[in-house]
């Protein structure tokens, strides 16, 4: 059992904006970079929320992040734009960007938007979830720092770039897709570490791209599986969904496609060659009655919830889950128990209280 | 060796369209159902060509099929449409709505349409490659007949659900994306039963839900994985994904989605319920020049494809590929050396032209 401090959301989120706020950051910005880390926290998708505080805070200290990005649109059409976003954090521009698609989608029924010259945005499911309120169809899409070697190679070239769409249901809740392009996530691999243990075949490769169920051949120099791992059962579909995340965010804004993505943490190298702003994002939104009454979309959504739960289990399962499940299970609990960190991310809030003065407990 | 008989596309063409006359469909139409064959046979996608245009003939001589279908859009925003493909061959109606979406991209940026009332399109790429012609990118998705298991369940839920799209270079050929959603296309598990094969793990279960690894458990009331195959290596990953195309194919255009997709050949079972009509596809399309300077956009897209291409290979491999090259290849050969096509299907083809008249050698 790995020990865990529990903590009640409102305290992760007024912690995480006042230290945002210490280095500078607008007190409204601060809030919506909070509000992005605390859904992750409570959606239980930990290596996105207050876990990175500290890398955030990093890459502040050395200047890497603008504090107080003034985000733009530098090309538009009604359905489509491009945002430079001022070298912000992801965590603000991201949620700015994404507004602009759902005004585009109110205005015409469908707006895209593709950002350049931003930071990690946190999870995508967020943006997705801003798009039901609006009862819009969003999608969201990040490039990220290279981790993902494409099939057949040897070289970590790609993010582990996801993908996220959600569609309401009436007295369901929604279908919410959140998903990397990678085999798995890279916390998975880096709490297998933790622990010593051996990975499963087909989620990484070695520096000489052989197969490897050892964890730390993935952290010195390997690289990890796109999803599929490997031609026989699909690793170049993989391959595929990441490269189209990798044109959709950052070749279509002119940030730094593919092995060129910038660093998030410090630990990590830093690319020889810079081919544009940033990092990518994209966002799209569409209108639900541009298509269909929405209350019928989500009575059919209902139904498809109801009749994909009567799918007959596979043995040793209890059935198919419908996307989105697990988050918002944890969600129910974490929001009333309080989200537990593991100890190390505590030791890194405490140290970040230390430096900012800011009380953390 | 398996044995083929090679015949020039233009020849192949030719006695498609002359077989969909017979049936009563407009010459301009059977052209248009002629260029789509043609281009799965010409890119190497042999089960999709004229492999099934006995499943046509069959599906049109008990009336399935409409042959003078008039679509209409039956809802719209200057970004959206819902197109009523007046139960027509898919290879007809969705020409038609992928037009529809890319004069909405002409004219506001991102066109968006979703089709119900149709049926089996042919190959996603053409739709893509379409769009290329426009310079948009384009997305083409479709349900289809229930094939595939969501992850932990047992029965047949979703189709094989593809998705894809495409991005132009300048000098380079573009990259072009058309992946179904599950581990592996259909073609391949009959091809293995044909041989009387081992299939991998992780491609299929039997009828009881267990792994298997031989093609006639599958056949026989088994199922299809989901790309990813089991949890450990993302299958809810690729379950994800098919959800996501038959929502936006079938719940959006108010077709019938899920395990109640229409059956496309006669020898498949009718599903029991009704929640829509016919299957449905999903058109999209975007400007490059709503995001950048398109010119800027393609030369970048020549230095992704030629940095990917020096990516270090993997051992025992020539490097990754770019998506779109092994199709690309195909059609290099075919267009000179002609199609090669299998005995049953050379069968099939000389039944059709004793059927209808229509001299096939």
């Amino acid at each position: 059992m790995t020990e865990t401090c529990t903590y009640p959301i409102a305290h992760l989120h007024e912690f995480v904006r006042r230290v945002f706020m210490h280095l500078g950051v607008p007190k409204a910005d601060a809030h919506q970079a909070a509000d992005v880390l605390a859904a992750a926290d409570l959606r239980g998708i930990d290596s996105h929320g207050v876990a990175r505080l500290r890398m955030y805070y990093d890459m502040f200290q050395i200047g890497r992040i603008n504090p107080t990005p003034q985000p733009t649109i530098v090309r538009e059409l009604p359905g489509t734009a491009t945002v430079d976003g001022d070298n912000g954090l992801g965590l603000v521009v991201g949620p700015w960007a994404n507004r602009v698609a759902m005004d585009k989608a109110d205005q015409v029924g469908s707006g895209w938007v593709s950002v350049c010259h931003t930071n990690h945005f946190g999870i995508a499911g967020f943006y997705v979830l801003e798009a039901l309120k609006r009862d819009l169809i969003g999608f969201a899409m990040t490039n990220a720092t290279k981790l993902v070697a494409p099939l057949w190679g040897t070289e970590r070239m790609l993010g582990t770039n996801p993908i996220a769409t959600a569609f309401p249901g009436l007295e369901e809740p929604p279908i919410v897709i959140d998903m990397a392009s990678s085999t798995v996530a890279y916390g998975k691999i880096e709490i297998a570490r933790r622990k010593q243990a051996a990975i499963p075949e087909g989620w990484a490769i070695d520096a000489d791209g052989n197969s490897t169920t050892n964890p730390d051949a993935l952290i010195e120099g390997g690289a990890q599986l796109p999803l599929g791992s490997d031609y026989a059962h699909g690793g170049h579909k993989g391959y595929c969904l990441a490269t189209m995340v990798d044109v959709l965010t950052s070749v279509l804004s002119g940030a730094n496609w593919g092995p060129f993505a910038p660093p998030f943490a410090l630990r990590q190298e830093t690319p020889g060659r810079s081919v544009g702003k940033g990092i990518g994002h994209c966002f799209g939104a569409l209108r639900i009655d541009g298509f269909i009454d929405p209350d019928e979309f989500k009575r059919q959504i209902d139904d498809w919830i109801r009749t994909f739960r009567q799918t007959k289990p596979a043995p040793g399962t209890n059935g198919p889950l419908i996307p989105g499940d697990p988050e918002r299970h944890a969600e129910a609990v974490r929001r009333t128990e309080g989200v537990p960190l593991l100890l190390p991310v505590v030791d890194n809030l405490r140290f970040l209280a230390k430096e900012t003065g800011i009380p953390f407990e």
